[in-house]
C-alpha cells in the first residue's frame, strides 16, 4: 500500500528556505502571507494492514531517523 | 486560507534521494518496496475564495518558477 509522509519545520522554528520562498514570491507580485517548506516522502509498502502500516511508517521514521523530532513535525496520509 | 503544494519528482524520473531512503530503510530491516522524496509547501494566501487561490498558486508554481515541469509534477491541497 502506498502511504505518504509529510514532515514540516515546527512552527517555533524559522524555516530559512520557506522565508526565501515567501519574499520571492512577493517580490515578483504574487500575494500571500507566509510560506513554510518541508519533505513529502511517499513510500510503497508490502503489508496492505493500516493498523500495521501506520506503526511500520512511525518506527521508520523515530528509528531510522527519517526525522528530525527536534525541529520537524510530521503527518502520515494514506493515499 | 492555507494551501499545500506537493512536489513530486515524476515516475520517470531516477529519483536518487528516495532511492537513497530506500536502501537505507532496507538495510535497517525495514519492508518496503520504494520511496520517492519530493517538497511540500504550506501557503497562507490572503485571498479567502478557492477558486482564486487555485489560480494564485498554479501562476505561482509556473510563472514563479516554484517548480520544474520538466523533472516535477505537483498538487494542490486545500487545508
Amino acid at each position: 500500500m502506498k502511504v505518504g509522509i509529510k514532515i514540516m519545520p515546527r512552527d517555533v522554528i524559522l524555516d530559512t528556505q520557506g522565508r526565501a520562498v515567501e519574499n520571492s514570491m512577493k517580490a515578483n507580485g504574487f500575494e500571500l502571507q507566509s510560506c513554510r517548506v518541508g519533505k513529502f516522502l511517499e513510500l510503497s509498502l508490502v503489508t496492505a494492514d493500516q493498523i500495521k502500516a501506520q506503526a511500520d511508517v512511525e518506527k521508520m521514521l523515530k528509528q531510522g531517523g527519517l526525522y528530525n523530532p527536534l525541529i520537524e513535525k510530521f503527518e502520515i496520509q494514506f493515499m
